[in-house]
């Protein structure tokens, strides 16, 4: 019976094998992405723009509740705009899109299409902002911005991306200092608490700092195959770019100051991170919290007398608190089980008649695929529970594999032994000069990814130049 | 006392004197926009955002209730793509931005920003549809969209605005006429119940028709100047994109068959609706269903005791079922209403120590500015009953200026008495020819805006060639 409808859920490449390969499987089989015509751009399928509009929806909260507003600015800069600050535009002319023709017009002047926009926020922050009263301006936009990459890789690299840009303006170094570190922890909580997604927090280097930036903070996390994903950023400005445009504000004293600035984002690349923290091979493994489907109930031997409206009683009593599909098609239960595996749901909920006479059903986690038997009357502890477990038992496995794939490197013989033999976190320490940070990256591939905030003291001297260590350094290779 | 806190809000134009310069004020005075230097560009600022933000909150509900999910698609059409349909291309083509160069290298096809997207999910469709089993498929999107217009006003008519596009495929021509109809429903009980904004409902003519559709459905507002507002439109294509891009599916005969297409779209000239439909010489008149803050409360005499701890504790209570502000700051209260009434807030609560002493506060509605003295104790059900007032005396309003500025010419002298001597809709029969259509509005600069989904029969003939007429137009002037 079930023989005849059944439908072969397509294979994907063991992570093992190729793991390129096995996410590119991934993003295609779980329907988050369509290739599109247009070089390095993405579809985002309704599966994949679910989980996006998950993560929207938990920081757009968090950003609101820490008193950000959202707004929205033009997606176009007009040349002169983005030559106003002289680091900012060396860093970001070589890759973005020029707008040169309006209909069969040809502009005077080009724009740009955004790659980030500190310089519309604050071509704007000069209108509005006159004294210390209208300090702190909060703004964030959701929008997408492009970047002229030349290679691409859905969520993780691409022509064009979704995110968010958070750009605030503070009456003190020491206001803005604040946000960009508190912005930081809200990225580093969401990662860890929604995600799963161990993070550690630092600050980058001089050499990989944004364009125009005073310090950049970062959350990295790392992938199943111990390459790096920088997954968030928050930089602090000084009033470089206030002062670039003059935006000056009427202090407490009565004396004219200019402002310090911030600007923070996190981008779809974070569902690129999902996908290879915990996913596996047999597809997706979403955390519940983006889930789009935290529950899937599937009904077994669903011909029966009594099975589907028992299924369709559940779905309609578990909508109520989590986000509850019934598959009830004519697919075959083991079809079905494949098909969200793949999907990532979270929890599957497994009902027949044996199950329904005894007043019970069977969760099964996606993680692990422990089976819980459960009564029916305490599937309003039990679902809620089971979640808990599978987001608990996701991030004890990430932990565990950065645990695993961070190593310490005392002397340069142990780094290039490292770097050639593992993938993962290598621990160093570093003089704080950036000649040792370039040949370190010319002669092994790999960058340096923070100054983590909790040092760990590993040793006394650079393990490039043998000069007195100032900081320890996390190295990885990224994506 | 009062008098030294006291701030004066910026005055505005009255609308009887310049309802352009009215229009002008109010977007800027009540902060919902700012100018940026990029050509027909504006920025929504955090108030005006929160705007577009509850107008997408609601709808997007509504959208996926009847089953839509939403997508991403590139900002790029590839010009090749663009051609596909040639209508289409030829509609839109004139006002496109084009990106010519990325980084410092020309491109070897050029991209435009997507106008409007139906190329982009047609592309998409040609992969993923393919058995009746996949159909119908109900997609939308929230983004920007660029024409490169040659005037703007903030709202009405930008290079780039906010908007959503609904996309569709179906099995049949019948359901996709179905969802063509119903999107437009849902469009005109949206502006009807959340924008107490009336609209006539009815089909553009040939001429005013979509570029590539094969009929067009319009919802008309009436402007407080009786010009009119295209508030929102829903297409039908047929298949036609279908056979230009290649769409087929497996028709349950087993036969190979093109699906049938929709689109619709509304966009953030709905808030320029909200103005003219409903602001006044003191500012904006928000409806409830929309307004970031539906009640503020504005203490009097706030600093005698116990006044702004009622006041804080009537703003917690009222948290819970209502988007409420305490204005607490040291404003005179004639600054805070004033205040309040340039950003169209809805309902206002007064409450001093006389109010307190009676356990009574006064709220005051700023459609009408009827004051109701309430007791404290039944806020929970007085304060909804307010925003529903206010909504129901704003939609009664704008229905009366509508019939009051509605107009029926039978012959042409009255139709051009009418088009000289009034602004509002005309009413009048047409032989279905466009050659009159175009006449008319050569001779009076007026368009046609639709043919009314309820025509009224009020003569034979045609008020432009006097042969016989075939429809009922509505015509009017146009933002």
């Amino acid at each position: 019976m079930a023989q005849k409808t059944q439908k072969l859920v397509e294979e994907i490449t063991p992570m093992e094998e190729d793991f390129a390969k096995w996410y590119t499987d991934i993003v295609k089989k779980a329907e988050l992405i369509d290739y599109s015509s247009v070089r390095g751009c993405y579809i985002l399928r309704p599966y994949g723009y679910a989980i996006w509009e998950n993560i929207q929806r938990i920081l757009d909260t968090r950003f609101k509740e820490l008193g950000h507003e959202n707004v929205s600015m033009p997606m176009f800069i007009p040349e002169s705009l983005l030559q106003k600050e002289k680091d900012h535009v060396e860093g970001f002319a070589p890759e973005v899109a020029w707008v040169t023709y309006g209909g069969s017009e040809e502009l005077q002047e080009r724009l740009c299409v955004r790659p980030t926009s500190e310089t519309l926020f604050c071509e704007h922050y000069a209108h509005v902002i006159h004294s210390y009263r209208d300090l702190p301006m909060l703004y964030n936009q959701w929008c997408s911005v492009v970047r002229w990459e030349k290679t691409s890789r859905p969520f993780l690299r691409s022509v064009e991306f979704l995110w968010q840009e958070g750009h605030t303006m503070h009456e003190t170094a020491e206001d803005a200092m604040a946000e960009t570190r508190q912005m930081l922890d809200v990225y580093a909580d969401f990662c860890e608490q929604s995600l799963a997604m161990p993070v550690l927090k630092g600050q980058k280097t001089k050499k990989e700092q944004f364009a125009g930036a005073e310090a950049t903070y970062t959350i990295e996390a790392m992938m199943h195959d111990g390459v790096a994903l920088q997954s968030g950023t928050s930089h602090y400005f000084g009033d470089g770019f206030a002062r670039a445009f003059d935006i000056q504000f009427t202090g407490r004293d009565n004396k004219l100051a200019y402002p310090h600035q911030t600007s923070w984002g996190v981008s779809t690349r974070l569902i690129g991170g999902i996908i290879m923290t915990h996913g596996d091979d047999n597809g997706l493994v979403l955390p519940p919290d983006i889930a789009p489907i935290q529950l899937i109930i599937i009904p077994i031997a669903q011909h029966k007398e009594g099975v589907l409206d028992k299924a369709r009683e559940l779905a309609a009593r578990l909508k109520k608190i989590v986000r509850v599909k019934l598959d009830d098609s004519d697919n075959s239960p083991g079809w079905k089980f494949s098909q969200y595996e793949m999907k990532g749901v979270p929890v599957r909920l497994e009902i027949g008649p044996k199950d329904i006479e005894q007043n019970q059903c069977v969760l099964v986690r996606r993680d692990n695929r422990e089976k819980i038997v459960v009564g029916l009357d305490e599937l309003e502890t039990a679902v809620p529970a089971a979640l808990t477990a599978v987001r608990d038992g996701l991030y004890e496995k990430a932990l565990k594999n950065r645990e695993e794939r961070t190593y310490t490197a005392h002397n340069w013989e142990e780094f290039l032994q490292i770097a050639n033999e593992k993938s993962g976190f290598i621990k160093a320490m570093w003089c704080g000069d950036e000649e040792c940070e370039n040949k370190i990256k010319e002669l092994t591939n790999i960058k340096s990814r923070c100054i983590p905030f909790e040092e760990e003291h590993i040793g006394d001297t650079c393990v490039c130049c043998g000069k007195p260590a100032k900081h320890m350094l996390y190295w990885g290779r990224q994506y």
